[in-house]
């Protein structure tokens, strides 16, 4: 089987396995992130209080932790499931929104790396670079992060945190610390609508809690996102803009099929 | 006035009566919720405050309490403002999402059904049957209930619990402990997008709250939904998934009449 | 350069200056929010913890406080925020979703009032009226005011804050406590979708980080959802409801050009 074909084999085991995904996760995409995980096949559970969290975790196929909007409670509840998570062996995917862009986040976010065996992180380049503790341009929560030696900083990250990390952005970076994928699918609309990223981790999720922990379900999380971009912003019509976008990237995820991946799909390994 | 017409004729006295629904709801859905209130022509107030949720029952003419994101500071606000709408005579529809599936819901849920006067529960059927005790299985809060002895299941729950249930699911199961009604209406693409549940509790609420807290109220108000959720997949057109059919079920709502009901309504009374 | 000229001329410097507009806002429009923030160019943040809102503000080049579920710990941040702001000299919008309805949304208005320096107060007529302590008719957090003599009140309300406000409705009234603008745009449909208040907070919050926080940046914000609003509901289909003029309304601000302004404004100034 080649790359594209394992790739994209990944969306029928997530419809036929159904896996739940507990996420933890900001009050601002939370929505969306339930909706695309319905959308690819799995069934979301959103819980964040700390006196439910390990019993979520208990009953659930993989974990998302999220930062979008931290505070006190959430960091127990991050804690209390990531262990939990990891007890049990499940994939814990993290997304570390805004880290390093402040305090809070950023150590939240180192903490959870030492706490937690994740089984990925998912973020922009510049909060996976802050995270290795460069100090890369950001503004508010997005990326204004050079990409020239985006490759090299991605293998490093996933070296320095033990676990794979995937920095999406133009062009995404997905590295177990060793092989770095990039893939080249997407557009610029998926950056005009809020909680695209958060939506890719869901994603993420659901191929490692469907298919695996692998650098190739890590990958397929991040492609599947890019390519049902693109064929949502080939079904805008004249006169829709990011609101009609955000509605058929919904619509592309729901009926996303191997051969759009297979066909659409764009990815080098280094 | 047969059943279809009294069912179908709580459309125009809600957009007369334009009743105010007060929630206290999970974040998930909050803003569906609030949608689906405005559509279907009541007007929504999301409030969750301890310090603030018996004035806004006071000036409220029905309140929905959700358990959808649990914590101790809300629970404090469900006893409040159920017990203020007993004390007024407002209808409370109680949506007991994942009752069963942790403890902390679990428990919670039998203490508002303990210290409120409840005028219909309205979940789906795992949460219902759990809700008697009954161990059922859930794929976390989704049910996988056996809906073969579902009517029997739910008459048995209104008469343990006192008041209405409605059980919602492939076929909708209302009771008021004598009467049992199947609703036969819907789409598997209900299931598909998250919130829908909740979304038909705020419309069993704004149907009792404009028009009296009636079985044929909290039936009305399933049916609503489920007649909503057919003309929605009929508006889909090639290529479109479950982003727009999210899109085109509020647009149903908004533009629903006493004839659609009328004519799509399927209803048998046990 | 004529008023509309200046009014649409906004449109293009939000969009080449990308301002970073913090909100510390409520649940239900959160997502809404940062859309719209994000479709007419700017760049959203939503952040509430005490723990990191002043190190948010110290990085942003606006700041959105909106009242619409409000607690003891946003009430710290609102706070914090603020004072912050004030202090870097950046415009703070303040949206009094609910003013006048339960008390401690009237107490915390007052609060911000006396606290924090607005540049200015965008709510609806009765949210502003009882804001100046006159009793005006509310259903819920919507306005029941008469508006016959809106424009004096709204002129009273600036002078009596002492900074600019916008009350939105079928005609929307914006003053300085001198001058006072009327803009005629927009439609009924607005008031049929949660959080287009709370959208319209935030599109001047843009308009004043990227142009300056003078009457003309708040009458853009105001006029730019305005127009938007008749964009988006001329691009209606037979059969589509609320659901699609929501998404048909971030279509619109995301491809509102400086023209569509200038063609469809209409506003007058006494």
């Amino acid at each position: 089987m080649n790359l594209l074909e394992q790739l994209s084999s990944g969306i029928d085991r997530i419809r036929t396995r159904k896996p739940l995904i507990h996420h933890i996760t900001n009050y601002i995409s939370l929505n969306d992130c339930a909706n695309v995980t319905l959308a690819i096949g799995a069934s979301p559970i959103m819980a964040n209080d700390p006196a439910e969290v390990v019993e979520v975790v208990s009953q659930s196929a993989g974990l998302v932790l999220n930062l979008g909007t931290p505070n006190t409670r959430m960091l127990e509840s991050l804690l209390l499931a990531g262990r939990k998570a990891n007890e049990l062996g499940i994939p814990v995917i993290f997304d570390p929104v805004g880290a390093g862009f402040t305090q809070i986040r950023t150590r939240t976010a180192e903490q959870l790396l030492h706490s937690i065996r994740l089984t990925a992180v998912r973020g922009n380049l510049a909060e996976i670079q802050r995270m290795t503790g460069d100090s890369t341009a950001m503004r508010g929560i997005d990326s204004l992060a050079d990409e020239n030696n985006a490759a090299a900083a991605v293998r490093r990250a996933a070296a320095q945190f033990g676990c794979m990390v995937a920095a999406t952005g133009v062009t995404d970076y997905i590295s177990d610390g060793h092989t770095v994928c990039q893939v080249r699918n997407g557009t610029p609309l998926l950056s005009r609508v809020t909680g695209t990223g958060c939506m890719t981790t869901s994603l993420v999720a659901a191929c490692c809690a469907a298919n695996g922990p692998s650098l190739i379900s890590v990958v397929a999380g991040v492609m599947f996102m890019g390519v049902a971009g693109e064929i949502a912003q080939e079904a805008l019509r004249p006169g829709e803009g990011t609101g009609s976008f955000r509605v058929r990237l919904l619509d592309a995820v729901s009926n996303l099929t191997e051969r759009d991946v297979w066909e659409k799909g764009r990815c080098t390994v280094d």
